[in-house]
């Protein structure tokens, strides 16, 4: 994600450095940075903005090293899954600091600079979250920023943010990958070659990294418990319909999750037109 | 799904019936079979091959009622979602037919003859369910008959073809549908933009066909039932580790999600290639 935001903003910055721990990063990045360094108190020196492009637990770890490496402070972003944390932790920097939280909504299963995309975000969502001490410049900085890459900002508040991404993103990974054991737990070999297109869309994201998701998953605990509450008190009517033999309570609920689906498309792709 | 089987097989079929009740589809028919028709006894009066395409609750009335429409008998076969009603409806008739269950492992969102396609079924999985009356030469016939289409025949019991389609398509459905349900009853319109293809590809078959899931639901309710326990047994593991702040059993969870879904696409890619 870093990498492809490297990619697609480099035509925009006058000087570009990049701070990663990889050997084999940092001798790809050589190619579009003006700086490569592993060392994060190095990178930041001289830096107008500082983009954090690690996973959510790191980045805080990152916000409370700052004064220390950049005592004169700076401008900071990040792209981050999760805000709430996030935001809390920049709302603490000294004042000489100026911050804002942002979570681009879009990411490839490959990851690593090799997998790297200019085009990545191009007509995605860019969510932009503001706290308390956010000025209205950094706000405008980051528009303009998410503008030169061809995403559309949203501006969320953290808490926000999280609730929604836990519905739509972190309940979606859980039920994929709890799909995809149960699958797994069945132990028939043949179950694979019988599977087909239904089955591979809805355990793809169960391949998600399990570090980069314990990460999400940690930070955005009780939104992602309520999602979960959620959805278990819906699979239960559904189960409790079919044992009952409850054929029109069952053609009710799945009538609804049909029309629910379609609003949902139509939403998505007039916002997609739209914007 | 029977349009798209009677145009892969045209070219090898002498003379081709088509039954349809809708007018629209049998005008559009004509263009690909030597007769068409809305009656069902017409259309099997003299086929040395039935094949019924409809859901699977109307293939066993169709079964119950084809000794009257065609008493001396004929080959019979289907392509419905759930096995085991069928071939029982299929082990009850008369010794003058001959049956075999089918279904093969693909499918459309798009239904009707418009969106039929030969190719629907090239390099895709046919399973073949046999009961205790089914004869090797109508096993040989529908063998045959899946290589012309390109399909790949498996042959399986109907339990254990109900048992993986409750696994690997049926409880993928409740979950995609659970989670589609889940992310309106958040009721913040906010989450269309902000979604990406982790919701797009988990809430696909959130939007099938509500009458031909339900047909297929009350048709294996003892296999999905079972599936359901399992899956929210595991859900329950999953958010109890999360409730508990328990980050090693959490990574060990969606670990093994990872590495099952790394098993299930190397297992599904090398049976593609390799029949």
């Amino acid at each position: 994600m870093g990498g492809s935001l490297a990619m697609a903003l480099r035509p925009f910055i006058p000087h570009l450095t990049i701070i990663d721990r990889d050997p084999e990063t940092r001798a790809a990045c050589v190619a579009i940075a003006d700086a490569v360094t592993d060392n994060f108190a190095d990178g930041v020196r001289e830096a107008t903005l500082v983009i954090l492009a690690v996973p959510a637990r790191a980045i805080v770890t990152l916000l409370q090293e700052l004064p220390t490496m950049r005592p004169d402070g700076c401008a900071v972003m990040d792209i981050g899954s999760t805000k709430t944390d996030i935001c809390a932790a920049m709302a603490t920097l000294p004042p000489q600091f100026d911050s804002i939280g942002g979570h681009p909504m879009c990411g490839k299963e490959i990851s690593g600079f090799a997998a790297a995309d200019a085009d990545l975000y191009r007509g995605q969502t860019f969510v932009l979250c503001s706290h308390a001490r956010t000025t209205a410049v950094l706000r405008e900085t980051a528009v303009n920023l998410i503008h030169h890459i061809g995403a559309n900002p949203i501006h969320l508040p953290p808490a926000t943010h999280d609730q929604l991404v836990a519905t739509i993103s972190h309940m979606p990974y859980l039920a994929s990958a709890t799909l995809m054991r149960t699958a797994a737990a069945l132990g028939d070999e043949r179950a694979w070659p019988v599977s087909a297109s239904g089955f591979r869309d809805t355990s793809r994201i169960a391949g998600s990294d399990p570090q980069m998701m314990l990460d999400i998953l940690m930070t955005n605990k009780t939104a992602v418990l309520a999602q979960l509450a959620k959805f278990q008190e819906l699979l239960t009517a559904v189960s409790t319909h079919l044992q009952n033999d409850d054929e029109s309570a069952l053609r009710d609920w799945l009538t609804h999750a049909q029309s629910e689906h379609q609003h949902y498309k139509k939403v998505k792709t007039g916002s997609a037109i739209g914007e």
